[in-house]
């Protein structure tokens, strides 16, 4: 060791480069080797389907989400981090119970539906009215005198799910003021085989609380051209929702710790919490996993970078962002420290890039470890600005902040929908997103120069 | 009309062409128009909306089916044809009533299911058991010893559709021999978003009669994987289904009269009948409007062909195709003057050609005629073998059979599910299947020469 260390003194006074000089090129063939080795191995994938089979619920508050979190630590435990740990999180506690809707006529006819998240229930004897159906809240204003005591079913097209999920938040708002006694979203998806699609909703503080559940885009479309053929459509609704005291819940920790500068770290991760039906796998399953799985893979190769490496598996993503705001609190004196945030919460598809959020020469560093990559998994790019909700309170205070992209547009197919199961994600793309990440965070975390701190323009 | 009538001798003394003897090239001009007007309107499309929003379930036997014929039929008689009429065809009569799938653990987890057509039911108490999930015949002879008492689940992957509607035709009779109390299959389609598909279903004389239903691909992959984590599901099944005497059903027949020989015929048509869910939008809504449609422009531009064109919506193709036989039956002495039966029953994409069964000269002077829509609708290729269901027992006699077909591979997406609406059709689509079927059917009815009738090789 002694010896080493003075041949370093010996080589930094010649001027010539030493191991603790690297450059970004010169990692291409560890980057290689963690590509590799991320090829090699199941237990990632048997692990994410282990999650969707034997955990498929993990709504917050519930036992279904905490017995995930145990299942987790129990096998992180194993993997050989430096620390593996959880903490604390209060998350809202918000359940589904039995839940139908009826179209009453001569021989009635059931239709799908899903409460939307935190909707007021409808108590066990339901609502029963007419339906009244409008396309936006332009369209809702201009019938405003027929929606007192009819259930407002919303038949907004998708346009892009930022724009259209609007009218998931408040749509339940907006109709109550109109005088309904319930309301029904289309739900909010590019592509449907009758499916429905749950997900949070809000209730505005002035407005009376109504039912707000999701039916398909297609019941939405057929009541729509039913009501412009002049007919009347009457339904009975069951929503039996039901809202509890918070809980405690748990983010999860697994650290490598840094070999030079343990202080410093790199945080990727998901959220571990996800609804109530189908299986979490895209949303967010697979990005949790694939995070998880990146730390094993560079624990598993012995690689100990200088920074270190964490991944936090936040909890209540969902419906609160508790897991995110606590997080942030609780490492309050550590924030300027964070070198790089990742979030992977946008599916399990074939990794293309980062959409970031950093000043300018962090954006070109992170381009030139990414294109480590192009050989061995595909083209990568980064793209700006990016982020993500789990991120978001760590790159208010100016820590750079990267969501993984993908190259499927495929997401909001699956997304809070009985849909977002294993079989939706392919194999060699998980595989292929754990390398990526693996790759970044290795190189972010083990080069000599530190990825720029601030917000653009800082 | 006298002079005209004395070229005509005149120009068959010279030796010269007549209008008489026209070849199929030169339909042309005509077929354009054809694909024009079938453009330039937007009655076929709002009576394809009309049907699909307001008789979207047409089971044979029930009252929406003979609803939806009675409208057709009102309809037509405003279109101007020769003639429009129905033909009593004896139906069966099979219903679903209440029906659920719950999966017994600490939170009861309600899943979507589908009483498979003709399954018998498990009464209003359901049948609860263990499942045990088989991939195959095979697979269920090897675990013949676990089957006994159980809900036996079919986890086969769609492979094609001919290949994988086996598990439904003969699956309940098949787990019924190994002991089963019930069985479900995993829907048959290659794409699902939490998608049930129902079908037709038979019960083997010597089996056990147990009921049958269908799930999602999705459930039927997770029951599967719990399974292999050794997990036992404990189901409660709910099927109420109901058979009820034979029915009197219709087919429906819409007519344009030959002008000089009436009494050859060129059938075209799709099944009026269709599932108790979704729209039958695509099965087979479009299919059978686009031929009503078909006649309908072909009438408006008073083209009168030299051969009867007729449309035929035949009845009961889903679930016993009587409409079919029936036809066959009351059209005996007609067998021989059909001239070309084409069905149209694969969906409303955008139109390739046809799939025909004929002798070899009318093989090729079919792909002559489609070739006219080259220039306007599109490439057209008539490709071999061909045929139908309905058109079937027709064929099997010796009158040339053809599907027409589409360039898409999403029909079995939709097929038989509640996702079978409207807004899977691109009006476009519809259009062109519209154009593509006037034109053939109409240069087919009105050339000199006859297609020749007979089966390949006869």
């Amino acid at each position: 060791m002694k010896t080493l260390f003075l041949m370093s003194l010996l080589l930094i006074g010649l001027g010539l480069p030493v191991a603790s000089e690297e450059k970004v090129a010169d990692y291409q063939a560890t980057a290689d080797r963690i590509v590799e080795a991320s090829r090699a191995t199941e237990t990632g994938w048997d692990r994410l389907s282990t999650l969707c089979t034997l955990y498929p619920h993990r709504l917050s508050g519930t036992r279904g989400l905490e017995e995930a979190i145990d299942w987790i630590v129990g096998e992180m435990k194993k993997d050989g981090f430096d620390r593996v740990t959880t903490e604390e999180v209060t998350v809202p506690h918000w359940e589904r119970g039995a839940e139908s809707l009826v179209v009453l006529k001569e021989k009635p006819e059931t239709l799908a539906v899903l409460a939307l998240g935190g909707s007021v229930s409808t108590g066990p004897d339901g609502v029963e009215a007419e339906i009244l159906v409008v396309d936006s809240y332009q369209d809702l204003e201009a019938k405003k005198d027929q929606a007192k005591g009819k259930i407002v079913v919303f038949d907004v097209p998708f346009t892009t799910y930022g724009e259209t999920v609007g009218y998931r938040i408040t749509g339940a708002s907006r109709a109550a003021d109109a005088g309904a006694v319930a309301a029904l979203l289309r739900s909010v998806t590019p592509h449907s085989l009758a499916t429905p699609h749950t997900g949070v909703m809000l209730y505005d503080a002035d407005s009376k609380k109504i039912p707000f559940g999701a039916i398909t885009p297609e019941a939405a479309q057929h009541f729509h051209r039913l009501q412009q053929a002049g007919q009347a459509t009457r339904v009975k609704l069951i929503l039996e929702t039901r809202s509890y005291p918070d809980k405690i819940s748990r983010n999860i920790i697994a650290e490598i710790r840094g070999s030079q500068f343990p202080e410093e770290v790199v945080v990727l991760g998901g959220h571990i919490d996800g609804w109530d039906i189908g299986e979490g796998a895209q949303d967010d399953g697979g990005g949790s996993l694939m995070c998880w799985e990146a730390l094993r893979t560079l624990s598993q190769l012995g690689l100990k970078p200088r920074r270190t490496v964490r991944v936090v598996l936040w909890t209540n993503e969902e419906n609160g962002l508790q897991g995110a705001k606590t997080y942030r609190r609780l490492h309050d004196l550590e924030i300027k420290n964070h070198v790089l945030a990742i979030e992977s919460d946008y599916g399990t598809f074939h990794p293309t890039g980062f959409a970031f959020t950093g000043q300018e020469p962090a954006v070109a560093m992170l381009q030139e470890i990414v294109s480590l990559l192009d050989s061995s998994v595909g083209e990568m790019k980064v793209r700006t600005p990016g982020g993500g909700a789990d991120i978001g309170p760590l790159m208010a205070e100016g820590v750079p902040g990267a969501a993984l992209t993908h190259n499927s547009k495929k997401y909001f197919w699956y997304h809070h929908s009985p849909a977002d199961t294993l079989d939706k994600i392919e194999p060699k793309d998980f595989t292929d997103c754990v390398a990526t990440l693996a790759v970044t965070v290795f190189v972010v975390a083990d080069l000599p120069q530190r990825l720029p701190f601030g917000k653009p323009g800082d």
